[in-house]
């Protein structure tokens, strides 16, 4: 059997959910992949958080240094969170052949041709399926088992948090602040929501997506975008009354060679496969010129559901080295 | 660029979409894979077709070994259909060491073992992403982003055939008989329906399924097996009711370590994302102890969308050659 050795910078919700899965399904994922994972190093503040997941604290590190820097790490699982700080680091750890996870979105979109091309620099493979759509395998989907099509839409419910908000202004007639609170209480929605309600992690996501769909990177802050602030019940009613909803849906269409893209609230059919997407859940829907209609569904958040796809990606490397 | 050369067992329907979307898609398919792909031989009868699909006549053979022996041929596409004998190519061709690809569920039901361990002892690579769902690409996932989970449950509607004529009964109130003849009349159901109407196709993929979610293998003929026949109009009055649908389900389930499995009429609550499944589109539901609930949905038949997934498993095995 061989054995893979594991760095992780950051054992927050993600972090922690993925070295969880892989205690929890250990004889399985060997039997599996004839692979055994070994952590080696981990980039964690909080002690007590490396003890209470059952790992030694004696592979803390404080310096990512010693990480990227290491003969004993194959796979570096970059869970911190932020933008330029984790993407420095991914950058290093490629560029040093060390093979890059990541759940970051941010982090993934604002640098992406960077991380790309230190990824074919230092001849490492940099994966990412759980930076849009937290479990769903649909980034992997598009890069293989889809890569036949040319894509000409996609189109998705990628944020949780306001799709958990909407649905509960149209299901239970909540008003946008009532939704926000039990939002928040239930713990879909972070004490500052400005990054979920502004449509600014969708635009993430889709940035991400139009990289792997069309080959063509639109940084975030390129891509036009409308929150959910401003979706009044009357435009929940007037969607009802047309047999619909609304929902923030992130765009991107391709026709005659041009890509058109967008976050914003959107009028969804009930007789369409997104309209039936509730709560925190999230999907994405695709079109390709063979396999025409496409869609992915599932949990677009979490701590098990988003290491999933973090463990996916874990395989998929191991598999390879 | 690596040039890959293929053999079609088969230019029907799936072969030869299969063989449209190689060529439709041929620049893009050249960029994301590094990759050519050259058609060396083919085993079909009809002259007609294989001039129609704009390939060489000359390329055509009437003896398997021909392809199963040859030293031209990477790659062999199986899609000729029926059992015993497109198995027995495959086993001849991976046994030599050569690659398949095939969307015959029920040769690849039939011979789940026999055909793994044949790519096994040939150390050759058997993909059958076609053969379940047609264009969804759910066995890859299954097999490799999901790798990570212990699965607990699969559900699908993985018939298109039974699915229209369901959705037509209970959304127009057409009888059986009206459903199947329009079905029949637009290409979703075969002039004998059985293997459809009976659930035989749904048995072949669910056996697939579990080899795949549970490791374990059971023949299609042993999945306790209902098909929609009896299923009466009351049935679907009686379901609309109680808010919900009539589908026909194959479902396995894992609890305790005991697998439960058959394919029956199943009533599906409105609120299941299943329930939204319409007409000849088909869906697997699966439920995984890190991913949780997790739906795929797409169009399961047809020459390009299958012709879709067959390309994906050229293209992977491609990637690994």
């Amino acid at each position: 059997m061989k054995n893979i050795n594991l760095a992780f910078l950051g054992l927050g919700t993600v972090g922690g959910g993925t070295y969880e899965i892989l205690k929890m399904n250990k004889d399985l994922i060997e039997k599996r992949t004839n692979c055994s994972f070994t952590v080696t190093k981990v980039l964690e503040m909080n002690q007590d958080r490396i003890k209470s997941l059952g790992l030694d604290p004696a592979l803390q590190v404080t310096d990512p240094a010693l990480i990227y820097e290491s003969d004993d790490v194959d796979i570096v699982i970059e869970a911190l969170g932020g933008i330029d700080f984790p993407a420095e680091i991914m950058e290093k750890s490629l560029l040093n052949g060390k093979h890059v996870v990541t759940p970051n979105k941010a982090a993934v979109a604002a640098n992406f041709d960077k991380l790309k091309e230190a990824a074919r620099k230092g001849n490492a493979q940099f994966r990412f399926e759980a930076s849009v759509g937290g479990g769903i395998p649909a980034l992997t989907a598009i890069q293989e088992a889809l890569a036949g099509n040319q894509f000409t839409q996609v189109m998705g419910i990628v944020n949780g948090t306001t799709n958990y908000i909407l649905t509960k202004m149209g299901d239970e007639g909540w008003s946008y602040e009532e939704a926000l609170k039990d939002a928040q209480a239930k713990g879909f929605a972070e004490q500052d929501p400005t990054s979920d309600v502004e449509g600014i992690d969708a635009s993430n996501k889709l940035s991400i997506l139009m990289a792997l769909c069309f080959d063509t990177y639109v940084a975030p802050d390129d891509i036009p975008r409308e929150g959910i602030t401003r979706v009044s019940m009357d435009d929940i009613k007037d969607a009802q009354a047309k047999n619909g909803k609304i929902k923030l849906i992130a765009l991107a269409s391709k026709m005659d060679g041009k890509l058109e893209y967008s976050v914003k609230p959107t009028f969804i059919s009930n007789d369409h496969p997104l309209s039936g997407v509730s709560n925190e859940f999230n999907a994405i829907y695709i079109t390709g010129n063979a396999v025409d209609e496409l869609m992915f569904y599932g949990k677009g958040a979490g701590a098990l559901p988003t290491g999933s796809a973090v463990v996916g990606d874990i395989l998929a490397i191991a598999k390879n080295i």
